[in-house]
């Protein structure tokens, strides 16, 4: 007897049975920036406990909530090494029991990870809808919605395991950079395939793979000189999230008490004559119903973003986040947040999305914004979306007459603005994302048009991002549902007829769109005076837009012509960014070109030539 | 014989019969702040002689140019009393002949004479069709065009007498401050009752009447506490300038040589890819070819534009510029020339038309504006025009349905990037003005909408700008051309059936359009809330705009229903403006209004609320 209950306390002391039901972070690594570590136990009324960590763990501070089911232990992590460390859970002054942390070794060179930039060509996908590599997951037992490949807003299957087995496909393609929409849990009911409401930020959801897999996605872009970017929430979770379930805190989340949806109205960010009603119902309103908003202002939702953003970086090896929402983020506290990351790996880069239609609004939110800093506001934020370039885009190449303020001139006025930003090369340059119209879809599907505004987007300032399909000619109408423009990339599933992946597999008019593509992205590619090249750009006339970007070594000429009509240009206009040059070759007919004293530009059609 | 002799020699020496045409200015005055005064001197081959200035005056710099009819003489004024000074002018060591020069007394309180702010409510008007109050100038023998009011573009004869005799008109409707486009000689063949194609810039167009005349309007509007602004044309001149046809020095104006035009593209000012060509075209292009573009680059021409603005400031007693074309000069050149008068009179005001469609660059060209400081620049120019306001009020009136992004939203957004400006105050808020769509004509006449656009003008925050004649309901169409937008007020001229300037003469619309105006504009000019209180707006719901504007004593509440449907206010959303308030006195109906639970406001109408 004396042994059994000897054995019992043995037992109870060493293991957390029925006590801890989640540790997060699981895990951690040494050598990091970040000085502490906030470590939550979660488990029924652990915090009824008492805890202590064996030597050398220090703990700074203990945090304990309204709700018993949590304990929020902060540790002096900076100089733990590689190991496995001890915590004591006492209860009534007996040891009731010890819980094991890891801190893994860190890579070498991780802090300093280079993250996306303007030499990069980014790639859109939305994972559900790109490729099934694995029909076994297509559904899982513990995730609510079941696959339902007919339905417009259902899972239809694609996965972690589909992108990997395409990755040849997009190096070939010329694309560097992969943005995926979030992979993590998200457990609704329905229209999950989104996955913007997650119910666990620490685990990708089982219907896309595992955390291993999402890491060997990872390593195997690595291995082809690609970088990955994880698309993060800091402004909302899923109303399925195991904590909005057992809110630690009453203020984890903006309350109204509950819900109340958000006016979406960004402007009251700035607006010096705001109502603070209005202000709070901008930042503080939910999403929608199913995504409380996260209370960034609270310190241990801050710290707990924070970690969550940095072990995926650490664990999967990321390099770059795009952050969702940015500007309905609580001002100071996603600017906390996107410091501490960037403190933590100086060269990493993120984006965020800043839906407006005001270059000085959007520039507002880039890191050192003399915008930002009227309001003495930085939200520290490396990257932002270039939204007005693509308000132009989509409607500049309908409008092909000569004009004051149609057709080109509207891409031309974009970049005059340019000033306002503190970091033009760190501007996202798009035509389209899962959130819009598909640019094939405004245009019609002419191949013409497509090239055009192909042509602007690899050729500009910034850092280009296609979304996935365009390359083959893929449409879709937001009128008829988020669904329609996020169809399936034909070829993504077994039974596919058409597979636009594989040259034999497209038809012709998709291979007309990928040729082009691809003709250009590796272009870009391999041309480092389109990604960090000054831009010299002229006055449209007739609309007829010509720019040129130079670095000391090279000059690419761009002319697009947008009018029906062939246009002769008078090339002495020009000879501020020609130079001396009188030829160079068109990267697409790979012709040479001569610049002497006019240059013919056929109707609706673009050149990019390379001065020699 | 030596009498005579001795006659001829004191007379050739006291006279400058034959040699000096013109000085420039044509006198001065004592204790400006300006240091120096460059008097031009104009005569043929004036330059041949060597001129000396008697105790005290100090000279010092004489310039002389590429054309001999020009003496450029720079005296030390600043030490000068009131009095005649004596030049004396030289050829082949003999004394040739001597010019007097005055120093007028200053005023007293000259320089800190107040110019026009938020306080005032601004009344455009285009003399020649205002009232022709002298009908024996309206053809005048030194100048081309004749009278011609069969003719859209012709003369009409409307003159200074003419706005003299309707100041009291002015003063009933609430009007405090004037601006006429120009006056001054415009000795164009046609076209020349526009009057920005200047001949002489130190006289009046004598159409109009006399330089003694216009000070006489300054006078008899300062009588009634109105001020006059002058419309200074900085930018060019006319191709008849005396001047112009006989060029000081060949960079007088830019020129490429001789005529190109600009292509008006502002935002070469500051585009960061633009090209040195398009830049060029811009800024020294002519802005027709009857107006050759001024060099404010060239120090004389800089002096020269500085001189006759201050020489009008203080010859007439005015009391603000508008400028022309503001941000087509050299942008460096136009900073100093409004530095120069706003040092010469600090509590003057000067707004410039910088005629944009973004609110960063509208920004950009006022005085101290972090936007220009982002390229080290700063205009110095106190007022801007809220041009974007202005785009907005052309279009919201006709969106009357429930939108994300039209109707009263856009008025909304407008006062979002106020951040931007560093001085709200010292906006200009129009809806239209002499190169613009008239309001009326947008609206078809609709009295519910321009009662809705006067409300929003005439209680937003910055200086209210009218067109004339809007308050009787008067229409133009641009698309007919200019003359159609700048009609003649009815009641302007003798014979005119119509008299629009008395109630008598107005027929029933006019004195509705006219009622309305008067009464808000009144309830403006008493109630300083409405000047320089702060804005506090809330988003508009089902098209329903509302703000406040307040002070320490006052709040004025303003619902702006701009649907089809009248619409219950639930008046908690609103308590940030309404404090403690319960009930308010409606400026228009001068009815009590209940502010407890719901407030009901018809469709398309506004309501301007002073809280009790």
């Amino acid at each position: 007897m004396k042994r059994l209950l000897y054995l019992l306390a043995f037992v109870m002391s060493f293991s957390s049975v029925g006590q801890i039901e989640r540790i997060e972070p699981p895990f951690w690594w040494s050598d990091m920036n970040l000085p502490e570590l906030q470590i939550m136990f979660y488990g029924e009324n652990i915090a009824d406990f008492n805890v202590t960590g064996a030597e050398p763990v220090i703990i700074n501070n203990v945090r304990r909530t309204e709700n018993s089911n949590y304990l929020f232990v902060t540790i002096n992590s900076a100089d733990l090494k590689a190991g496995n460390y001890t915590f004591s859970f006492n209860k009534d002054g007996k040891k009731s029991f010890q819980q094991q942390y890891e801190i893994k070794k860190r890579e070498d060179g991780s802090a300093e990870r280079q993250g996306f930039d303007a030499s990069d060509a980014m790639y859109l996908i939305m994972p559900d809808r790109f490729a099934n590599g694995n029909p076994n997951n297509d559904s899982h037992p513990d995730m609510q919605e079941k696959a339902n490949r007919g339905e417009q807003g259902g899972r239809h299957g694609g996965d972690l395991q589909g992108v990997i087995d395409h990755l040849d496909y997009l190096q070939d393609l010329g694309i560097t950079a992969l943005w995926s929409t979030p992979l993590l849990a998200d457990d609704d009911e329905n229209y999950s395939y989104h996955t913007y409401a997650q119910s666990d930020v620490y685990k990708i959801d089982p219907r896309y793979g595992t955390n291993e897999d999402y890491r060997r996605l990872a390593d195997e872009m690595h291995k082809r000189d690609m970088k990955l970017i994880m698309d993060y929430v800091t402004n909302h979770w899923g109303a399925e999230h195991w904590m909005i379930k057992d809110l630690p805190t009453y203020d984890w989340i903006n309350q109204f008490p509950g819900y109340e949806n958000s006016n979406y109205r960004m402007t009251t960010q700035y607006d010096p004559h705001r109502s603070g009603r209005d202000f709070k119902y901008c930042v503080d309103g939910w999403f929608t119903r199913t995504m409380p908003d996260l209370n960034q202002g609270n310190p241990l939702v801050q710290n707990y973003l924070v970690q969550n953003a940095i072990w995926w970086i650490e664990y999967a090896g990321l390099d770059g986040f795009r952050v969702d929402t940015y500007s309905y983020n609580d001002k100071e506290g996603i600017a906390k947040w996107t410091k501490a990351i960037m403190d933590e790996y100086p060269n990493f880069n993120i984006v965020g999305e800043v839906w407006m239609h005001d270059q000085a609004q959007i520039s507002y939110w880039q890191k050192d914004s003399e915008i930002g800093a009227i309001q003495s506001y930085n939200s520290h934020l490396p990257s932002v979306m270039d939204f007005t370039l693509h308000d132009a885009i989509g409607v500049m190449f309908n409008e092909n007459e000569s004009s004051w303020d149609r057709g080109m001139i509207k891409a031309y006025e974009n970049f005059v603005n340019d000033f306002l930003y503190p970091d033009i090369n760190n501007l996202l340059v798009f035509a389209e994302n899962h959130d819009t119209n598909r640019l094939n879809e405004i245009y019609d599907g002419d191949l013409a048009k497509y090239k055009m505004a192909m042509s602007l987007i690899l050729t500009t300032r910034g850092i280009p991002q296609l979304y996935y399909g365009s390359e083959i000619g893929m449409r879709g109408d937001k009128g008829k549902g988020d669904g329609d423009i996020r169809r399936d990339f034909p070829g993504g599933w077994k039974n596919d007829k058409n597979n636009a992946f594989t040259a034999e597999g497209r038809n012709e008019t998709q291979e007309e769109f990928h040729s082009f593509t691809k003709k250009l992205l590796n272009f870009r590619k391999n041309n480092e005076v389109l990604h960090f090249g000054k831009l010299l750009q002229f006055l449209p006339v007739d609309n007829v837009y010509v720019y040129f970007r130079y670095n000391e070594n090279d000059r690419v000429m761009v002319v697009i012509n947008n009018s029906l009509e062939t246009q002769q240009l008078d090339l002495s206009r020009y000879t501020e960014g020609l130079k001396t040059h009188v030829s160079g070759t068109d990267i697409i007919s790979e012709k040479t070109i001569e610049l002497k004293d006019k240059l013919s530009v056929e109707g609706q059609t673009s050149m990019i030539i390379k001065l020699k």
